[in-house]
């Protein structure tokens, strides 16, 4: 038996505009706040697609006054963040439109809040809440994993002081979700982003809360639409269908639905991973992948008594059938393991040419708000340092 | 194999705060709006279990000014809507604060943009659009059903001229779900209730588009659901979790959400249904529940492909098992039919006092707007009439 379910709120007024052509509304979308737009993205991939050409034409056959803010990395930093707000500033801006995945959409809406915020803006990333004021941030996704067209988080880095930081900023006003964007999304980028979504589909699943049926039965769906879907996109890259399944999968598995009602969430391996990715230059999704069935093996040895929940994730997300509950749930961690090993990306830390010379710095900051020792299975440092050597 | 995934708008602004307690910060919430508060409500079970005494008692200790507008109707009509507006214009209301279930918040949703409308209001429902000036419409739920809590529409009956149209107003800025507020609603009304909810997910889950999967899942669980967790509660109706998992299952469910990506939701049996209510005083839950296995029998003999649809509803929903995709698509209706004898409502129209007198008129005006004829089946008016009178 579980606890009684846990009070929650749910509250996202993003729009999402989800399909095919559904960039044709952008003019409208951004008539509502003005003509000055800051254009945010990456590297070169959406001048290679097209997409570039296709929004600025957009854009500009709209009388609308475009300055750009490129070149927002992976793990966007902070110094990014002072480029764009000041850009915003001097330019007076109306609107932030970010074109990309997670990084740039965290990016975006740093920059719409840091906008109106003076001095160091690390300190007001780290000044994490929610009602400030913001520019209006518009998204156009072409990513599926973090979920960040879809919630109000943005998850900034600070290389000097080797921190990254989950802040809260504004929800996207309206973020534009065509599936067709994904299609020229790498094999590797793809299976990142999806590893993403099923490890914020498994971290709000193993929770103590046993009865809080519709965002088990929704993370279950989440997580089979990946199994299913990833190998699909990962053969065919213009499936449409499942292109599509995955990338409104990754905005409800991240905006936090799948906690409602749930005790200690416990995201222990995104706490883990976050750290990671303060120190090293990698990439989300995967670092997720390699420490999940570890973190998975560790807590099932620690308590068995988590045995039964792992024994509905086999059941009911791997198919499989059987009595015997841990082993079941040995099983379960069997097939996701094989499962991540065949998706093209990187299966432990070795072969990422990790060492383990950070695990103690890395397992200190990942506990810095307890989300280690206060999780589904509680960890003390020398867990969290034990799970990171199993990854090796 | 089904049609490429369906384009759609996701947007619902309205922020719910669920759980034990939540009432306490109802004072906060309207004291953004103003002080002058209209107070709307159905009959005395608000009274009788304390609740009335609970917010009045609230609202008065923190300076707010009441004024009531009781008696809406199980199915509320155009003169109580009329009455609500001119209450507001008269006491220069700030805010609409609705007390109920389904019929009392679609009624405060039709008086707080009424407020602003000229002339007979009875144009102002069929003028549906999203949009219009409207006062502030806040929810204290305390009925697991329509859903109206979380979307921004409002069916309301005109009596005289036998319609009972659903319309566009606006979301409820707030709705406040606390589960234990339904733990003193009789059985048959949460009966009709998670029919309901049921109706709702079963109308999404039919449809031509297979492809849907995150939609599909969702409604799967919201299905299992229901049919776990009515059961629970008709026999222990201070069952908290059951009692809160049919609540959230009723927002979503009613919220537009299990359509996202599908053609031809087809809601036939809630065209029909309102017309139904539109002529009699029947509870739109039980009229729903007599319907559904009648329209399923039809439709699969009408049209033999749509068993592979009823087979998964068989296994994901019913636990069946089988390789015959037409008898299982049989048996899941017959488990669903035995589902919905067990729950203590009508199983069919005679046992209501009802004869085949209007089912002409019923089948016109259910099909008005081709929500018949335009639908998973497509349906002449002979096989409306047919189903109808399959429900004596």
């Amino acid at each position: 038996m579980g606890c009684n379910m846990e009070n929650f709120k749910h509250y996202i007024p993003t729009e999402i505009k989800f399909g095919k052509g559904v960039i044709s509304q952008l003019p409208d979308v951004l008539n509502r706040f003005g003509k000055n737009i800051l254009l945010t993205y990456g590297g070169g991939s959406i001048k290679k697609s097209g997409l570039y050409d296709e929004i600025t034409g957009l854009l500009s056959s709209n009388s609308f006054i475009i300055t750009e803010c490129s070149g927002v990395e992976p793990n966007p930093r902070i110094e990014t963040v002072e480029r764009g707000a000041a850009l915003c500033r001097e330019n007076g801006i109306d609107a932030v439109l970010a074109v990309g995945g997670g990084s740039v959409i965290d990016c975006a809406k740093a920059i719409a809040t840091g906008t109106f915020c003076e001095g160091d803006l690390w300190n007001m990333v780290l000044d994490s809440r929610s009602g400030r004021r913001s520019l209006p941030v518009i998204v156009i996704l072409t990513l599926s994993a973090t979920g960040s067209e879809f919630d109000n988080k943005g998850v900034i880095s600070n290389i000097s002081t080797k921190e990254k930081y989950s802040s809260v900023f504004s929800y996207p006003v309206v973020s534009f979700c065509d599936p067709t964007y994904t299609f020229s999304v790498p094999k590797y980028q793809t299976a990142c982003g999806s590893a993403d979504i099923l490890s914020h589909a498994m971290e709000a699943y193993f929770s103590r809360t046993d009865s809080s049926e519709i965002s088990d039965g929704l993370a279950e769906t989440i997580m089979r639409t990946v199994i299913h879907d990833l190998p699909a996109v990962l053969e065919n890259p213009d499936n449409y269908d499942a292109r599509a399944n995955l990338m409104w999968a990754s905005s409800l598995a991240c905006s936090g639905i799948l906690d409602y009602g749930k005790l200690y969430p416990g995201k222990t391996c995104h706490a883990i991973g976050h750290e990671f990715s303060a120190v090293y230059d990698v990439t989300h999704g995967e670092i997720l992948s390699i420490l999940t069935p570890r973190w998975m093996r560790f807590i099932l040895r620690k308590d068995p008594s988590v045995a039964p929940r792992f024994a509905r994730f086999a059941r009911n997300v791997w198919n499989l059938s059987g009595e015997n509950e841990y082993q079941l749930a040995e099983e379960s961690i069997n097939c996701l393991e094989d499962f991540l090993g065949s998706i093209g990306i990187a299966t432990n830390l070795t072969s990422l040419g990790i060492g383990s010379t950070d695990f103690d710095d890395i397992a200190t900051h990942a506990d810095l708000r307890g989300r280690c020792s206060n999780s589904y299975v509680p960890l003390t440092h020398e867990d969290v340092v034990q799970i990171l050597n199993d990854c090796l």
